[in-house]
């Protein structure tokens, strides 16, 4: 079955609106398993929207409208398409009467009453969150048309309660798709080393970035939720395999979410020592609702002086290595560990940049160190390549140190041995 | 001149992600005065990629494509473009070697050295936030075609900087466009403050909103910038008598940036005390390029112990009122002050949820104090209306700390008469 959405609206070609509604309505459209090949936006103007919904209607067996169901007079989107789909109109009594009490009055004004006049023969789509009602019908060559309210608040409703089970009703298959995510590769290298599974129908493959990670998408269609799944599995193995330790995790979203998930788990607890990515570590940790189970306290010690006193850091370590230095790094996961007395402690410390640099130290140049209060390891991030913003360095650092958590509580190597720096990166 | 957009991804069919990149376009071409009249978007299908293609050139002037720019297979804009717009490619030299300086390699992959073949006779739009370069020619019936990248980070600098330059020239004129930063009213209320400066051909007048702020983007057009920026001078003007207090900045894009920038001025130092944002204001203040010179230090005080610990927060602060209170809020910013030697000091503590609310402190209840180790100010943020996100709450009450410094630092009441609650928010 190919679907096509057009989105009715001239604020959405001002860009005064992101046009969440297509966002919303694909995803619902994939979950069933109904292939999307057009999406579109018209403004307020019926000509151009007469000529869109024929050339839908002409192309597609599913077409759902998205908003110009209201009141105003710019709201053209039931006479045009109806006009276009060969139906006419007719007064909907119960979504008047709907109208009526939404506003508390027996005569609702014209404009009101418009929202009720729908294409004869449709299923009314009531509205739990609005005025205007949608609708579901079929046009003369087969194509079934369903034309959903514009603001997502009643969309989105609208859409998962009487929409998708009007749909599902007709449709016989099911979509499940899972998440593959990585760290430590990017999207292009991981691209090329899947290449070959690219190609399948049942189960498909795609790559996605994220910042300074990706995942792969495994969708399968099926009768079931079951089948389907069982048809993702050998391809989830097979990614799993040719890039081992660097797949952190299958549907879990992000690095945050399941450092505090296995951190949980064990009855662990994290805390963090923070200089160049200035909180940003624990801004992440602390996005996940419940971390305060396994995050009692962190620090951001940006100044000399509050690493000496909030981490002990001594003195000496600054003097003779710098601030952004492994030893320094090492002294602040050590520090972090003993102030809060937490089973973890992260310290990380370097240059973000722009601003900062030195031929010695480049901007890029940035430690980090995870201590158990036992064993102690230091990786470094030495800047390849172009020019990178301080929020991209700030951000793999955090995530670098979350990748080190997590490569802890899974009994990984925390540190690759081919990233060791001599007796630098384990305690003396 | 009649516009049009076409974004290419399947990901944007599937709903993976939602069509940021079209309201980014659509905006930048309502400040230049150019009528967008269709957008679509087509999934990574050359069949349909270039059906979309040969019809938007056959009905508009100008054609701006965002994505499919990128290293893998299926990333074919430019292919079918070009191909459909009757242009061959060619190898771009430089952009070539911005590709192999960015991955610091002489030899990057025939996927990656993709991206630098452009069609023959184009502009070059250069990509300063990733690989793949844009491009600006006109097909031979005239109409101009604009290719940007699919990343927003990407496309919105390119775009901005280069593309409508390029519009702009191709106008034979200049474009000035000033931003007025507003905190504390929504976009909604805004826009309707400003319903009678909205028609304003030039300058032209938008609102746009940012996460719990809004701004107001003033755009004029003539023949030199100086005569566009005195164009925009006297609406500008208006703006701020209409809105007073709550205009924090024009064209200083962040209360954290305007933040660093008063504290450097007057030679004073920041610290913060955070307990439900986690870590957010002190990594807002730290995206910054400078702040350590203003900023030393911060503490995450997720736990009570460690709101003793590190603030010395009174343990019977917490055990008569709570660690959701004013007093805890105060006690930790005059806590920070002490601890840090800072000029001034930032408290918050509350319930970002979405769990952990009672019926007497809901989701959203935040208190956030400011203190200059002489006199403390107490806010209270309440929730209203409809429930909020997690990232939505921590976010507000960050800004709402940003906000509270930057009146202090600008002279004005740091907390507005009526926002006081009693002898709580003043210094017993």
């Amino acid at each position: 079955m190919n679907a096509e959405i057009i989105s009715v609206g001239t604020e959405l070609l001002l860009g005064a609106v992101v046009n969440s509604d297509t966002a919303i309505v694909a995803k619902a459209l994939s979950g069933l398993g109904i292939d999307l090949l057009h999406t579109c936006v018209v403004g307020d103007n019926p000509q151009r929207l007469k000529e869109a919904v024929e050339t839908a209607i002409g192309r597609s067996n599913l077409l759902i409208m998205t908003g110009g169901l209201g009141p105003t007079a710019d709201d053209l989107t039931k006479e045009t398409t109806a006009a276009a789909a060969g139906k006419r109109l007719f007064l909907h009594q119960p979504s008047l009467e709907r109208i009526q009490n939404y506003f508390n009055e027996k005569h609702v004004s014209e404009n009101q009453a418009k929202q009720a006049w729908l294409p004869e023969g449709c299923a009314v789509l009531q509205n739990d969150n609005g005025t205007a009602p949608g609708c579901a019908f079929q046009a003369e060559n087969g194509c079934t048309i369903i034309m959903l309210p514009g603001p997502p608040s009643e969309l989105a409703p609208m859409l998962h309660n009487y929409a998708v089970p009007y749909l599902a009703k007709a449709q016989e298959c099911t979509i499940v798709s899972h998440n593959v995510h990585i760290y430590g590769r990017g999207e292009a290298p991981v691209a090329q080393m899947m290449d070959d599974l690219m190609d399948g129908r049942n189960p498909t493959l795609a790559p996605y970035a994220n910042e300074g990670e990706c995942y792969l998408r495994v969708t399968a269609k099926a009768e079931t939720t079951e089948e389907a799944d069982r048809l993702c599995r050998p391809l989830i193995d097979e990614i799993k395999r040719r890039l081992g330790n660097f797949v952190y995790s299958v549907d879990v979203e992000s690095l945050e979410e399941l450092v505090v998930m296995l951190l949980r788990e064990q009855g662990k607890t994290l805390a963090t020592a923070e200089s160049c990515t200035g909180g940003l570590l624990s801004k992440r940790i602390t996005d996940v609702s419940g971390s305060s189970a396994v995050f009692h306290m962190g620090v951001v010690t940006y100044a000399n002086e509050a690493k000496e006193r909030l981490l002990g850091v001594p003195p000496e370590v600054l003097e003779t290595h710098g601030a952004v230095s492994p030893e320094t790094a090492r002294a602040m996961a050590e520090g972090i560990v003993q102030a809060s007395g937490s089973s973890l402690g992260v310290g990380i410390t370097g240059i973000a940049g722009p601003e900062g640099g030195t031929p010695e130290k480049p901007v890029g140049l940035i430690y980090i160190a995870l201590s158990d209060g036992e064993e102690t390891w230091v990786m470094k991030r030495a800047p390849i390549g172009r020019t990178k913003s301080r929020a991209w360095h700030r951000h793999c650092a955090a995530s670098q140190a979350l990748d080190m958590v997590r490569r802890y509580l899974t009994g990984l190597p925390v540190v690759e041995e081919h990233e060791y720096e001599g007796d630098k990166t384990r305690r003396g």
